[in-house]
C-alpha cells in the first residue's frame, strides 16, 4: 500500500473496460533497444497504448517517472489542462546518458483517481 | 521493479548494519491518532527514527511522498545541501483537510542510491 | 513572462476583491529569527495571512517552493483535493540545516489560475 | 529574489565565459510554428545551445518547466547522473493539446549552483 499496478497484457482480458482501464493507466516505453555509451538516448514514456486517459480536472495524469532498475531518472509533472481536457495519451520523451552495459528501463505513472501504475520493464543493451 | 522497500521493525534484526540501513530510509508517520473533518490535519513525515541519513551530494534524501491508501496527498523534493551535507532525519510536515471517515496514511521516500522505501502505514480516524 | 507576481502590503490596498487576491497568493514564511549552523531550522510556508485559497479541481495550489536567495532548498507539490476541496491555508514545514552566516529566506506559490507568486523575503541569522 | 535570470543573444557578448554561462544555462524551445488546435503538439525543451552543461552530482540541471504565458503546463525533475556526469543538454520533449488561438511558450530551467533561468518566449499559431 499503495498498490502498485502493474500492466497485464490486455490481449488476454476479455472484458472491454478492463482492458481500456489497464492499458489507458500503463506507461509504455518507447526506445531504440541499443544505446551507445556515453551518448544522448532518447526514451518516450506514453500512457496508453490502444486506450486514452481523460485529462479532466478530478481525474487526470499527474506524473510519469522513470526508472533504471531502481534509480530513478527522471520525473515529469503535469497539471490538468495541458491535454486540453480531452482523451489522449499522456507522452513525454526523456534524454538520458547511459553509462553502464545495459539499462533496465521502466516507468510509473500515476493517476489521480486510480493511483500508481507499472509498465513493463525494457531491458536496453549499451554498448562501448 | 523498482523494488518497494518495505519497513521491518528493526527489533529482531541483528546486524547493526542492516538496522541502520533500513531505519534510515524509512519514512515514519507522526500525526495525531484522530482528525476532525474538514479540518486542517498536521502529518509529518521523517525519515528514519533511530538513525540519520547522509546528506550527500551523490546520496540523499531526494523526496517524500505522503498518501493516503491509493491517493497521493502531496510531496516534498529536495536538493542535497539542504541539510547542511550532514546525516540528518529529512523531515516534512504536511497540512491536510481530511473529509471521509478515517485516513490509511502512508509515505514513501527515495534515496538516490537506495531507492523507494515504504514505511508503516498509520490508520487516522476521522470525526464529524 | 512567466510574470512573477510580488506580495505588497495590503494594508495599503483599498478594494477588498485585491486585498483577498493578493494576501491568499503569497507565501508567508514562519520562522525563528535565529538559527543555529548545523542543526535542523523549522521553516513554515504558509499560503495566505488573512484570506484563505479553494482547493478546486480548476483552481488551487499546486506547489510552494523554498529558496535561499536564489538557491532552492525544497518544494511541496499539492494534488487538488488535499485541503478537502475548501477553502484553506495550504501550509508546509521544512526542516533545513543552514551552514552558512544567515538565510534569505523567499518562497514561491504556483496556483494553477492565477500563476506564480513570490512572499516577502525573510532573513534569518544563522549563529555558529 | 530569486533572480529570474533572461537570456540574452549571446552573439552580441564579447567574453566567451559569459556567452557559454548564458547559454549553457538557458532554455530553448524548439516547435513547429503552428498547432492545431485539439491534436497533440510536441514541444522540445533544450538547455542549450551552443555549449553543453554540468551533469555532476553538486552542480546539475534539476528540472525545466514549460509555460504558456503565466500558466505552467508540464515540469521535468532530473537527479544527478542522468546525464552520464558528462557535460551535456538536457532535453525534455512534452506532447500538449493546445485550445485556444496562440501558445505563448516560455520555459525555466533551474540549475542547483546558478538558479532559475528563463528563455526566449515563443508564440505558436493554434489553427483551429
Amino acid at each position: 500500500m499503495p498498490k502498485i499496478n502493474k500492466y497485464q497484457d490486455i490481449s488476454e482480458i476479455d472484458r472491454e473496460a478492463k482492458k481500456d482501464l489497464i492499458d489507458r493507466h500503463s506507461p509504455f516505453i518507447h526506445s531504440a533497444d541499443t544505446a551507445k555509451a556515453g551518448e544522448p538516448f532518447e526514451v518516450t514514456v506514453k500512457m496508453g497504448n490502444e486506450y486514452t486517459h481523460p485529462d479532466d480536472f478530478d481525474h487526470y495524469i499527474e506524473s510519469v517517472t522513470l526508472f533504471d532498475g531502481d534509480t530513478m531518472l527522471a520525473k515529469a509533472t503535469y497539471v490538468p489542462g495541458t491535454l486540453g481536457n480531452t482523451k489522449a495519451h499522456n507522452t513525454t520523451t526523456f534524454t538520458i546518458i547511459p553509462t553502464g552495459k545495459k539499462l533496465n528501463l521502466v516507468a510509473h505513472g500515476y493517476c489521480t483517481k486510480h493511483g500508481i501504475w507499472e509498465g513493463t520493464p525494457k531491458e536496453v543493451t549499451v554498448e562501448a
